[in-house]
């Protein structure tokens, strides 16, 4: 499946603090967003399952694509158009043969060695971080930082999208390091307007 | 699949407080559990694949079918023998759908319309409970009593088996109920010696 991967928006309803997640992401969609992740931590199967639904039918609506974050049964219950895992999820090989040939598989690195991994076995994108630091998701591995961004994105012949603390204030940067796109939790979705931001992220980049 | 619903062991690994949990459950299956279900509430999408790996090649030496709870990926990633799933999880007809009519779905429920709901979406049983009081699951649903459990097992033609607070002293009550076998938490796992406690609930069963 062909794919656009330059504004990838991950969610997170923590921090939307209590605002309507799939309101907010209907804004960042009309603002520009070319790419959903959905994920979930503490939901409950059904939970995850029904807002995944909803996901679906919103996206879907936009003709972008829905990725399930970590739950490849999630995915395949609602057919979404792929899933994303980490070093603390499903192998990747095991998720390449159970998803198919055909669904988006991204997989996500923070070193070179891992990113060889993942091209190799079968990960259609990588998403590579943190780029810079983030508030969003706890994470001891050090940053890359723009360098070693590049250096990933030279390593794979596979699309890269960088995450990870990137914002309008550092988006040039990133681009420059020639990766895909960017995958932007909190810059987004932790916005009052998440519209308007989005719409400014891609704006920024499209003029890069 | 046909199967065996005498005595269903499922899995908590915090009753274990630090001892190995597949020594335990290796002990159980010596001592004559029939049934295994592997249910992990908090650990990473890898260390429940990883985990599931092992518990199925340790129940396959013995002839044991494995059950997954909930995470229908886990069980299709590690080809167990079936999956379990309770109100909080995938929808049952999404299941029966992702897991085709060869596997074991077993179905938790409290009630008769429950009951019947899990007869007519393609459970292959019913866990129905909580049976008697217990520590293991906090629960607000009210306990079914043996007269409950009767009466759930008489409004569906599928095997039933009693779950929650169930041990050797009130086994036969159970029994006389006329389900189709006990599913055991910590009456087993939580005990000092899984498989002499197994063997003899086993013997009461039996000798019933």
């Amino acid at each position: 499946m062909k794919c656009d991967y330059t504004l990838y928006l991950v969610t997170d309803r923590e921090i939307l603090k209590g605002r309507d997640l799939l309101q907010a992401v209907e804004e960042a969609l009309a603002g520009g967003v070319t790419l959903v992740q959905l994920r979930e931590k503490d939901a409950s199967s059904r939970e995850f399952y029904e807002l995944a639904v909803s996901m679906k039918n919103l996206t879907a609506g936009y003709g972008v694509p829905l990725i399930i974050n970590d739950r490849l049964d999630i995915a395949l219950a609602v057919q979404a158009d792929g899933l994303h895992i980490g070093q603390e999820d499903l192998p990747l090989p095991v998720v390449r043969k159970l998803m198919g040939p055909d669904k988006i598989i991204g997989y996500s690195v923070s070193n070179v060695e891992e990113a060889r991994y993942g091209e190799k076995h079968g990960a259609d994108y990588l998403g590579a971080g943190p780029v810079f630091t983030t508030a969003t998701k706890k994470v001891s591995t050090p940053t890359l930082g723009p360098a070693g961004l590049k250096r990933i994105k030279e390593t794979v012949s596979i699309p890269v999208v960088g995450i990870g603390g990137i914002n309008l204030e550092n988006l040039k940067e990133v681009r420059r390091t020639g990766v895909d796109g960017v995958s932007i939790v909190s810059g987004i979705l932790g916005s009052d307007r998440p519209g308007h931001t989005a719409l400014s992220i891609r704006r920024e980049w499209d003029n890069g």
